[in-house]
Formats: structure tokens, sequence, C-alpha cells
């Protein structure tokens, strides 16, 4: 039982038989519904218990983050005191894969790029022009093979100059996550994976540099005997801690310059096609940085002495893989975020058949009170 | 006036005035009723001259060609008394750019090879697994890049070493074809080409290695945040003089496997897919072999006289950069083949407004005459 200063914080339900694995399928059971429902209730059961809470407390709930919260970092900037604090506690996502409990002290910031190679005006005979018109869709190739080693390290010069590194805490924290990658790599069939014997928790607290789709002409059935007119790439570089996002869409344009291609954001003339070799349109995306909270902090400590105290040994990363809205948060207000999700992995999030698995609901609420009476 | 032992061969509507710019829209009209047409209007003028051709002359029309020649090596194996002879004039296919008369003494053949590349089982989010999870499109990049160099050479181990060099007439052939590749760079508004300085007419007689189409998930505004499942490309392989189509076909695989790939021909298996870290599915197509009729043969010499003596110097290529159904003609009968074009460059063949030039039609019939009464 959870106590606090001598008090009980009874959970409702508690001690009622049910059955861990039960799940509660419903649209948005696990995003975002879970942890709205465990902080109110948590919230509940504290005033029921009579205590008080040591810190003020204010929720902040946001409809938009999955249509990309294009008025947060507005909202907060225009209510900056009605808002502020030491420390935003994200709940959105699930728990580690191992269903211990997760703690997130940031995320990768990502920047799109979308590429285009040009070749003849338009598809050429490739009996009749092959070997003489170039093809754009083998210069794109060339192009991507320039810009990663077969081991998945970025080649762009200064790629990783601003990277900022992890203190001796968070390499610990890395090195005692679970390592899982082997069985991602059955689940996934995969016969290898990139990064050169790096496990995936340490991976992701480094920048990346991804292809999300390539096309030229047409393949298979719908192929014709052609040299393709254009060639096109859109890629994601996820940033980390410390890199500027505008310096890195800079790098990578400058990368694109040195392969000797005139590079523009603009469909470009014919004039320019016709005094250029290499010609290449880039348009870089409106960029997203990363954060990172430094675990060595007091109230990152704070954070994990709680929740480990009432849940178990945590997963503790730097940052997730993947992005969230959080500098929307900490820019606006100057503060810090961390990530403590609640829903159980296997949720189907944003698909069919969401769920809510029912102890991670349950635990939910107890690391909710926790964290609450800090 | 076109003169054969000393009896003039009058041309229909000779003398009549006409512009010779006039264009007869039709569908088809240059390919192929233009040469069907000559041949016979040429036949009847002979006849009307109360001349003998020296030779047995044959004529056959074959009315697949657009839909692959499916039936025509079999018809004519069947057939082989009917259809033998010392040389099969062709008359498809379009003069050269610059109005000369063309005379090409083959044709490349081609294979094409579909490759598609394996990552993860479906589509990763690149946040989560980025730097991890190998992507499918960067490594079929690597793979393309692999093929040939910044110059077009393709690097694919014993790829020229069947091409039949050309002969010394043939070189010279090549040499005094026009050189019209910097007008063809601007019409195409190519900046540059491939080929370390050769002229196209040059290039054509050498292999190519030409990416069709590549594609791998989606881009642009349909591009999702993910680590691509597959990615796939539809190639051709030029092939000259020489080179059996079957080694070349084998000599790709070779080089995939070089790469480090397993490569197989049907779908891998998860089992497959996870006991090798790279792995790639290779279909090759049906081949189609090259002919190259040797320029200095005395019958090929004869052709040549013939042509030049009515239109004057002919642009002479040991073969054409496309492909033709002419091994179909040769392998059967034991046989030759020269192809002598007809209609203007410029005919829309295949394609809407297709025309004839009223002058190539006479020229086409003076020519025909001249052939026949070789």
């Amino acid at each position: 039982p959870l106590e606090r200063d001598g008090q009980v914080i009874a959970l409702p339900g508690a001690g009622a038989p049910f059955n861990p694995e039960w799940r509660l399928y419903a649209r948005g059971s696990a995003d975002d519904k879970a942890p709205i429902i465990s902080m109110m209730t948590a919230l509940d059961a504290i005033k029921a218990a009579g205590l008080k809470t040591k810190s003020n407390i204010k929720f902040a709930f946001e409809g938009e983050e999955e249509a990309g919260s294009v008025n947060l970092a507005r909202t907060l900037a225009a209510n900056k005191e009605l808002f502020s604090g030491d420390l935003w506690l994200m709940c959105d996502g699930p728990v580690h894969q191992t269903r211990r409990p997760l703690i997130a002290f940031g995320a990768r910031g990502a920047i799109r790029v979308d590429i285009t190679v040009y070749g003849p005006r338009g598809e050429l005979h490739s009996g009749h022009y092959g070997n003489w018109a170039p093809n754009p869709a083998l210069s794109l190739a060339r192009l991507l093979t320039s810009m990663k080693d077969e081991s998945g390290r970025v080649l762009i010069e200064h790629f990783y100059d601003e990277v900022e590194p992890l203190s001796a805490l968070e390499k610990r924290a890395v090195a005692e996550a679970p390592d899982i990658d082997g069985d991602l790599m059955k689940e996934f069939w995969l016969g290898g994976v990139d990064g050169g014997g790096k496990k995936l928790t340490e991976l992701i607290t480094l920048p990346s540099l991804n292809i999300r789709g390539m096309a030229s002409s047409r393949i298979g059935a719908q192929a014709s005997n052609v040299i393709p007119a254009t060639a096109s790439v859109t890629m994601d570089v996820r940033l980390v801690k410390g890199m500027d996002p505008q310096h890195t869409g800079e790098r990578v344009i400058e990368h694109i310059r040195k392969q000797g291609f005139f590079v523009t954001d603009q469909e470009p003339s014919a004039q320019e096609r016709m005094s250029h070799a290499k010609v290449a349109r880039v348009v870089v995306g409106r960029p997203e940085a990363a954060t990172r909270t430094s675990m060595d902090l007091p109230i990152s400590q704070e954070v994990i002495r709680t929740v480990e105290s009432v849940r178990g040994p945590a997963v503790k990363l730097p940052n997730m893989g993947g992005g969230l809205p959080l500098t929307s948060v900490e820019r606006p207000l100057g503060t810090r975020t961390i990530v403590i999700p609640m829903g159980n992995h296997d949720n189907n999030q944003h698909s069919y058949n969401e769920n809510l698995r029912l102890q991670n609901l349950w635990d939910g609420i107890e690391l909710m009170a926790a964290l609450l009476t800090m």
C-alpha cells in the first residue's frame, strides 16, 4: 500500500479481484485516456486520504497533439505565468516492452529533407540513349551512398559536431537498460542491424539519417524501357540534444553541393539544368529540436527515486527515439520535461483494437499518486 | 533520274510540284505504311520500265512487330525454304535526325533485371528504430552505386569481356557519323552526359546498364516517418554483338553476391531473411541477343554503295541503340539483316499526330527502286 506521511492512500478497487491481463478496448483507451484518468483518480485518492500535495500541481491537457500541436507553443507563451513550473511530467506513450516502468528524459528532434535529382527533360528510350544520357536514379543512389558508411555512420561533414555527450550517469542508465535487440531482430525478421555493435538504446541517443521513401519512374509490371527524368527521395534526420536543426539542414545541403550538385529549393529552370551536370532540388522542412533533461539534476533524481520506490527498477532513457512536442513546452516556459508513460507497449495506439491493459491503469494510478505527493 | 541498264525508272508523280515539307498525318503513316508503299510503288515502276530485278526478291510483311513478334521466329523456322535469302533488308524506324539516310547494321539486345532488397518485416518508425534497423533503400542505393563509376562505365566484373570489337571500317563509320550530341543535350536540357567524352554514336556500340525505375515506400506528401520494408529497382542491360545474354545475367547476379547479398529468385522466407544481413530477390527476364552484320562483307558494301549512289552520304551505324527482333529473323534462317529506315525522325511514331514527311516517301520509293535492282 502506498503511504505518505504515515497515511495510506487507498486506491479505488484495491483488493478487488481482476485479471491483470484484461484489456479495455476503446478509441484512445491507452493514448491518452489512461494518463488522464490516472491523474484524476490519484488526485481524488490523495484528497480522500486527507493529504496535501507538497508541490503546487498544475494539470494541462492538450487536445491537438495528434494534429501537430500547432497552437501549443503560442498558447503557453501567451499564458506564461499560468503554465510555468519547475518540471512538466508528460505521460504520453507506452512503458518499456519488458513491462518495466520507463522514464524518458527527452525526445529526438527531426528535420525532413526532400531531394529531387534531375536527368533528361523527359523520359528517354534506354536503347537509343542508354550509356549517354545520365540516369537521375543512379545519381540519387550515388548521393545517398555518399551520406552513410556500411555501419550506418553518417558521413556528412560536422554532422556529429554539436552532439552533447551523455553524462556518466546517463551512460550507465543506457548500459543498464534491458537488451531486447535480439528479440526485436526476430520480430522484424532482421539478419543484421546497423550501429557497429551498439545497442538500440544507445543508438537512439545519437542522431540518425533515414530514407523514408524513394521513387523514380516506374518498376515491375509498370516499368518502361526508359531513362527516368527525375529521381526523388524523402529523408528524415533525427536530432539529439545540442544539435541546431538549422545547422544540420545546412550541413546536409553543403554535403550535396560537395558531391558536385547545383542545389536549388525551387523547380530548376531549363537554363539551370543545362548549365550544370548535376542538379538537385532540396527542400528542408520545418525543424523540430531535440530535448534532453539531464538525469543528473536533483529534480530528475527525485523523479527516478519516486518512480522506482513504487514501481521497482525503471528503464531510464536519456531520450526517446521518436519525437514529442517537448520543445513547444520547454521553450515558451523555460521549463524542463520528463516523460513517464503508462500504457502497455502492445496497446495498438493509433490503430484498430486500441487497448489498455488493466494492470497498467492500476500501476499508473499508483505511480501518479506517488508523483503528485513527491 | 534513276537509271538502270540505260533505262530510266520513272517514279510516280515525278516532276509534279509539291512542298517537300508537307506531311501525311495518319495512324501508322510512317511506322510502317511508308516502307510498304515505297516497296510496292518501286516494284510497279521497275515493271513499268520493263526491267528485271537481278536478285530473287522476296517480300515479308509481319503484323505483330508492335506486339513483340511472338510468332515470327517459329513461323520462319517452319518455312525456312520460303523465307531464306542472303540478306534481309528491314525498313523500320526513322532516318537520321540530320535527315541524311541511315543504314544500321544491327541492334542492341537486352535483358531486364528486377531486384528487391529487404529491410524489416514491415515498415518501422524511423524515430524508434532509426540508426539500428537497416534501411533497404540505402542498401539498394549502395548496390546500384557499386555497379557503375561516375563516367558511366559498368563495374560488374567481366561485363565487357565478350564484347566483339568494331572493325576499322566500322570505327571509321562511327567517327564519320554527324555529331549531334550538343543539339541533343539542349533538346533534353542536359548539362552533362556519361561516356567519358565518347560520342553517342560510339556509346551505343557498347553495352549499357540502366535503371528503368526505382521505388521504396512513399515520397513527398505521401511519405511517412518510416524505415521502409523493401526497396525495388527495374533495370535493363543493353547487349552488343558477342555478348551471351545468359552469361551477362549471371555476371549481374554474381556482382550482387559479391556485395554481400544472399540472392534468391523467390520471395525470401522469414528464415532466409533472419539468416542473412543482406537479402536480395533478383529476377532476370527473357533475354534478347544483339545482332551486328559486319560492314566489311561484300553484300554490306554493295548496300552502302547503292544507298549512297541515290541518296548521298549515309550515316552508317554498326548497330542501333535500341532493339529490333532481328535475331528472330537471323537465327531460324541463318541469314543476315540490315536496317534501312525511311520515315522522318520527327514522325511521332507510336503517338498522336503520327506523320510522314512527303519528301521522305519520295526518297524512300527511289531508294527502294535502287535496292531492288541492286
